[in-house]
């Protein structure tokens, strides 16, 4: 039974303090809020016509919710939650109208124990990609991707590519050929889903999609100005793999946010994954910059879809390390 | 018996000097040169991981070979071709390597009489993504689109849509509701291929991918630099439809290219095509520019495929005239 | 008896409706109004320390009060208007405070009959140059420079350069080796006042500067999303002359304003100025684009700096024409 | 007597291999060569009509040999050698002709013990502003400004605002208000000159212009593809003081180059020097990015204008420590 995956759409995820975020993700990043309540913030990029694809949640602990994932039709649900239940993953459906502005999910926990989610129906709104005058700080178009750190990525590799029909554009090895990270896509730019070896399943960033290096640039000098230079953990910079332009960011609860843009497209059936040494100076940042230790170090816990509960770590099966730039 | 076309990848034209269209695309737009013969000069982008996206052919006369889409594998082009024979539509098959650097092509008619090829295999080469040392001129990373002229825009429409599986990102509508032109696409962006009102088939023009505005600034003063000011027809500015930002070129033989990016992604089912009135002078160029005569007027015509003759013309069903922008 | 003319500081102009101006001025264009009455708009762009650099004030009819520049001393006051006295032209003393936020003005007319003005004491501000939360549309930095039409450029020259102490950076002359057009400069950059061939004395546009081309797309796209498609005359484009990046546009009373960035440094004192020829296409715009008729026939009256009567006009000396542009 | 020094317009430098010095500051950095012998290469902007702006002279050992300003006249020179004679320090003269390309010119050294030169003649050549077919790598337009080590900055900030008539458009200060650096200038952007707390007299950098943020990240780019990111030593990023955009690089003798761009405007002579705390995050980097150590310890000597000896090093007065930023 076959399925359709379209895109990573949305992430559902905790945040202790609701006007903290919305001053952080609207009045800096320059997303769009399409509605909130006392306990929840919708957000959604300058480019998107669907409600959301950021769901802030209040809460007094860290902790992502779900990865959602778009599919093509509904009966895709169907043959998604028969192949979870067939490896024998957790798999729970949450009906239509329960979440604000969704249809029907299914959400299930995937061979690295991330919460991921599908759906096939959002409500939609009015895109405002052209509405210029409302454009502010970073200019956020819309969601590209997540990366999380897991203990075996050749593991949730094969789940990814061999089951859920993902591809791959590149990837990291370490001199004995082993996977140490690995960029997935279903769209076809560089990814929806990354995997860098690490204790985990923990989320290490969500990817959101800007038109131009110059929004990041600008978002850079507009998060300064408000006072937000310790929320700036890495870049600006070029990406070696992907050759994005990026910029990571801490929100105000410490969940990071990567700005991202200038990949390529991966739609041909004949491209070949790109191999990257661990090594390679160029690998992370192409002009040579380290990342911090935090960088990776740090990440977010993601939450049990029945309990509630941060999913239990395991330790890296390869070495976890900075890796080590000889020059 | 179903198929999967990726996205257009390559166009098949004539040129009358290729050292002057040498000079042109890789000197000024910047295109990398992969390889020549005395009548042959095959060009690709800096993204691009295949031999060429663009062949240039030496004649005495104008005219399009063939508009060349990449499809999944090779069986696609056996349903293809059993389509298009259904239909009583001109159908031929051009053996692998009869063609530098082509598997197997399957080279048709439309329904509007436009020279189609459909081909899953193509020679890979060194993709010069990261070579920015080797970066000139507009900087051009891909072929993006390519844009005609047809009598009946609704009867192109129809068959792409419904019997090629192509999708509708925007269109341009009459007051009375008839479609005057659509954007339609198989990768997720606004479009592979548009089809605009008029005297047709004919090429109106090949659109090139690059990856910010300041590439298309730039590509203007080289231009200049180099003397190619008769060059620039129209642009640069922002499109209404599809957002991108564009600058149309005539190459030293009159055939139109257009630079163009910062369009959105289109990847979601639900995602409603854009409906533009034909008089809204924000369409064209968002900023409120008329296009010049000669970019409603001029095109390229496109060669039979058995005959090597140019393809008749029809005149347009509706109305051809150049949008009344009453401000 | 010497002076020191530091540079173009400050325009003071009527519009009809300060709402409508406040919305064009510094919505769209993202000046900071630094206060306003009933009957006056003071305005500065983000990089100024002083109070304003363009007073806008309600009237019933277009025209300019004055164009002001900043000098280094007060005696330079008493030595310029000496040097007026001494020609015969129109002299005004405007006491301190009588004008908000100004000291002492000495206010003329010049050679050409334009109304100018000449102080040394502005009120301080806060500079919002690092204020980047604050920018908006086409982040307006400072004013540069304005143009003139006048019907004896020749005549305007040599009393700039001669009697003012300005340097030519560049020139458009005729065939026959008149000048049709000169850009003259006190700080070193291209220009601070430029005179162009035409029925004057008028107002042709106030130039406003921008950090950077981005900030001019940007512009346009937030200024078309306003609805003020209809402002934008010409442009963008690059300038052959001077080699600025530029916009131009028309307030909402018809005023014409340049967005402009990209010049270069003239402070040298052996830098030859610029010939270029009034039939070169690559003059006006470097890209080959020519300028609407509007362009050339359209321009702001002054007003007399006794009676506030429009200054009259004078028909231009040199043959008054659109440059006939071959090609 | 009084006199009039324009701006800083050449360096004269050693390298010990001229041809990988042409790699870096020709094909990497986009500098122009005007000319080469065996023991010279002449670099200059792409904006400049002069012959050069930097010399590097080929020497087994590092050092420059003068920081040259330009003065408007040749009696400037008169004066300029009665003031350093009046005061005991060292005085050169040397004869028009002696130098490719150059007048005569005076070499002095300064109260740190820095080597000097005014001239008010070069050789001019063909500008290449517009010559964008050849622009390349990070496009340096001009040299904009030097930045020295001395061990005193209030002793030379005195000499040069007091004796030389430059004016100070920023400074660090201590907690105690002593003066840490200072930022001093004579074209009137906001530097010529800049004096940093530190063993010395030393050259820190020389900061070339550009004209947009975009060529900085184009430079780091190219410079990567070339395999020079061992060259990137600080940024890109935004200062806090004087508000450009940056890049410091290290060239293959490890002399250090900084591309900058979008400071403002000084002119006015009211506008009120800007104090940094030493200790502000924003101060450096304005996004908080720190500077590493080797940009707070490494520089190069200067070479005594008499014997071609490096100059002896003093220890800077005030305490010479990295900025402590504490967050």
């Amino acid at each position: 039974m076959s399925f359709n995956i379209i895109r990573v759409a949305r992430v559902i995820m905790n945040v202790t303090d609701l006007d903290k975020a919305r001053d952080f993700y609207v009045n800096a990043l320059g997303m769009v809020e399409t509605e909130a309540d006392d306990t929840h913030l919708y957000l959604r990029g300058l480019e998107e016509h669907v409600h959301h694809c950021l769901v802030l949640k209040k809460a007094e602990q860290p902790g992502v919710h779900a990865i959602g994932y778009k599919v093509y039709k509904e009966r895709d649900l169907e043959a998604l939650a028969a192949l979870f239940e067939e490896k024998g993953l957790p798999v729970k459906w949450i009906e239509a109208g329960s979440q604000r502005a969704m249809g029907k999910i299914l959400r299930v926990q995937d061979i690295s124990g991330i919460p991921l989610e599908f759906f096939y129906e959002m409500e939609t709104v009015e895109r405002y990609l052209q509405r210029y005058d409302l454009y502010r700080g970073a200019r956020i178009q819309r969601i590209d991707h997540v990366n999380c750190f897991v203990p075996d990525v050749q593991k949730a590799y094969d789940f990814y590519v061999n089951e859920l029909g993902f591809r791959c554009s590149e990837y990291t090895a370490t001199d004995d050929d082993q996977i140490w990270a690995a960029w997935l896509y279903r769209k076809p730019n560089v990814h929806d889903q990354a995997f860098m070896n690490g204790a985990g399943p923990r989320l290490h960033h969500i990817g959101l999609w800007v038109s131009d290096p110059m929004s990041i640039i600008h978002g850079c000098d507009v998060l300064a100005s408000m006072g937000y230079t310790q929320a700036i953990e890495r870049g600006p910079g070029r990406h070696g793999l992907s050759n994005a332009f990026f910029l990571y960011l801490r929100d105000p609860d410490g969940n990071r946010i990567e700005i991202y843009t200038g990949d390529y497209l991966t739609s041909d059936p004949d491209f070949k994954p790109i191999r990257w040494s661990l090594n390679d100076p160029r690998r992370q940042t192409f002009w040579g910059h380290q990342a911090p230790d935090s960088w990776f170090n740090e990440a977010t816990p993601f939450l049990d879809i029945h309990t509630g509960e941060p999913v239990r770590l395991s330790e890296a099966v390869l070495e976890k390390h900075k890796p080590d730039i000889l020059v």
